[in-house]
């Protein structure tokens, strides 16, 4: 009969159903249920969007601090973000004051901008952080970091020498970059944006083409965006000396990966590598007998840079098996072994459709984590 | 790391996907890619309907004894019956000469015959066998077994003391019963008809009201049958002091579970009941250290004498874990844990309609074994 010291709880979400942190809360509450003995820890995993920094201030502890800002199109907006790691480390989701649920049905991306980020990150700055996490989901903008970077301190110009605040309808009319006047406190902060996308700038793949419609866009405004993003890289290119066209990612958030890396030199980095790295993930599992994660899916994506394999690669090297509680399995999964993954089950109990699982996803996952305990108590050592 | 040495397999089929061997096929294969070391006992349930020869040689070893006998109506057909055990137990299933694949769409239960049985029941006999196993399902018939102890030696005779053989619609017609031809090799022979039905022989829940129109019976004929049922058992009791009216499953097989019971005197059981006494279970999973059984459907029916319960009440006497693999989990199951189940898995991996899962049940349950097998593997002694 194996019991259990202690478990890791590490989910994603279930994409549609549940977030991480009542997943976690469902695993931890059947574990208490069927093995008291076991004690568990709860990471819930922050994916950069909403709730990502909840999400780091329950797996880390820490405040949420409060904090007025400029909103998607210059009103001010009541935002937040955290400080954990004893102060060390500022949590910001740029949906919080940049995302797509302020503007509603008013969605304009080419007006809309990040400038309220910028302050946010002044203020973490400010109070003496050593790092900040960036969250980039859910954005309303296409500015391409602009708008945060000049809250920052870093001034655009037009061609006649007046200083603007550029939007991704103005992007183009930036002429020349003055980065004299950075916020000295954010200088050699180290900047993690979270981006688990890998589109460049502009282009096909771009910004403006792949997320502009869904930011309120239409064709000739995609258009508009993508021109105006490329003008604004060759910009900073001639200005800056730096290439941003090409950067994996840049094109998140309207291009506001592009501009933390040129502006801030921050790093992009897929949400769980961040998380990771961030959690000290290594010194929360250790002594831990088993690591349990999941996703609403699992499939042939979930391959490379996502969570479960992420989480079970890093418990790998430590030894500690990991066990993947899923939705749906996908097919051609197998490699998710290799990768550390110990098992994987998936919480369908019955055969019936999506929209009938989904009405009972909570007691079907904890009746799928219930009986692997079962299972694991009842084997021989 | 838990390494198992020896896994018995005991399940029940899959209804409408996969019969209890092919289970044991798909399961016994992913064992040996997983945990080659471990040895593995394919122990396929039989049900006794069609495959329940089959089912007890695969588990027992034993010879197929081919036999030509009557037919539904009288013809001549090609049947069959088991020996095991060394010789000492014959299995008989009735669907092969009473069976409704027999009929087609010519179905007509007032007619159709168990004489057949009787036949294979009497070559078992004087080939000296100790025990029979006689599996009731699939059958076509409804004579209260008169057919069957017909072909016995028994002789039912009518008011003028005519003999002749009794069917569904001339049951009444018997006054009189004499027992003294009964063959005598068949006296003393421990007869056990499986029969995971409760019906009684009569009345609204009786064979002919409850099956008879699967049979092809319409109302009228159901309504004979089960006045012709009821005068039967009137003449049985007048004739031979025995009641069979309110015999628990004297019903099944149209009244086939009363007759061997009268005539035979033979003991009703639940199918799994038989089956783990015939295969000597205790002594199979002797030295096991897991059990794997399952079902198309584990719900609050499963809890009483069917495969699952059977199996995990027995193993648990041994201290024996019983894990069950099932297509769907049903609701309020929780009692099975307590009736020795140690935990349950389904093998929906995916949420789709049954019509999706079943077309892809054999590689999700070998997935399921798989990943039991590699958490089992995995789990720290």
């Amino acid at each position: 009969m194996a019991e259990l010291k202690k478990i890791v709880l590490i989910p994603d979400s279930f994409k549609g159903t549940m977030s991480s942190a009542e997943v976690c809360s469902i695993l931890s509450r059947q574990i208490r249920l069927r093995m008291p003995g076991a004690g568990t820890v709860s990471l819930p995993v922050a994916d950069g969007g909403e709730g990502t920094v909840e999400a780091f201030l329950a797996a880390m502890g820490g405040e949420k601090v409060p904090i007025t800002v400029r909103g998607p199109y210059g009103e001010p907006v009541s935002a937040f973000y955290g400080l954990t790691d004893g102060g060390h480390t500022a949590v910001v989701e740029m949906a919080v004051c940049a995302g797509l649920p302020l503007v509603g049905e008013n969605r304009h991306a080419e007006k809309a901008t990040t400038y309220g980020v910028g302050q946010i990150l002044a203020d973490a700055a400010r109070r003496g952080c050593g790092k900040i996490i960036l969250g980039l989901g859910g954005s309303a903008t296409n500015d391409g970091g602009a708008g945060a970077a000049e809250a920052l301190g870093i001034r655009f110009l037009d061609a006649a020498g007046k200083p603007f605040i550029p939007v991704g309808a103005t992007l183009d009319r930036v002429a020349s970059i003055d980065t004299a006047g950075l916020l000295p406190q954010i200088r050699g902060i180290e900047t993690v944006a979270m981006c688990d996308v890998g589109n460049p700038l502009c282009g096909p793949q771009g910004a403006a083409a792949v997320f502009g419609p869904q930011k309120g866009a239409d064709r000739e405004t995609v258009a508009l965006l993508d021109r105006n993003l490329a003008r604004f890289a060759d910009t900073i290119r001639e200005e800056l000396g730096k290439d941003i066209r090409s950067l994996p990612g840049g094109g998140a958030a309207g291009g506001m990966g592009a501009g933390m890396s040129v502006f801030l030199g921050a790093k992009l980095q897929s949400g769980i590598k961040a998380v990771l790295n961030t959690i000290h993930f290594e010194d929360r599992i250790s002594g831990a007998d088993l690591v349990i994660t999941g996703e609403g899916k699992l499939d042939a994506q979930s391959l490379g840079g996502k969570v479960i394999s992420g989480v079970a690669a890093r418990a790998k090297k430590l030894g500690i098996p990991t066990v993947a509680i899923v939705g749906d399995v996908g097919d051609h999964v197998e490699p998710v072994y290799d990768m550390g993954v110990t098992a994987v089950f998936s919480i369908n109990r019955i055969a019936a459709e999506f929209s009938v699982m989904k009405a009972r996803c909570r007691s079907d996952l904890a009746e799928t984590m219930d009986n692997v305990l079962r299972l694991i108590l009842a084997i021989p050592g």
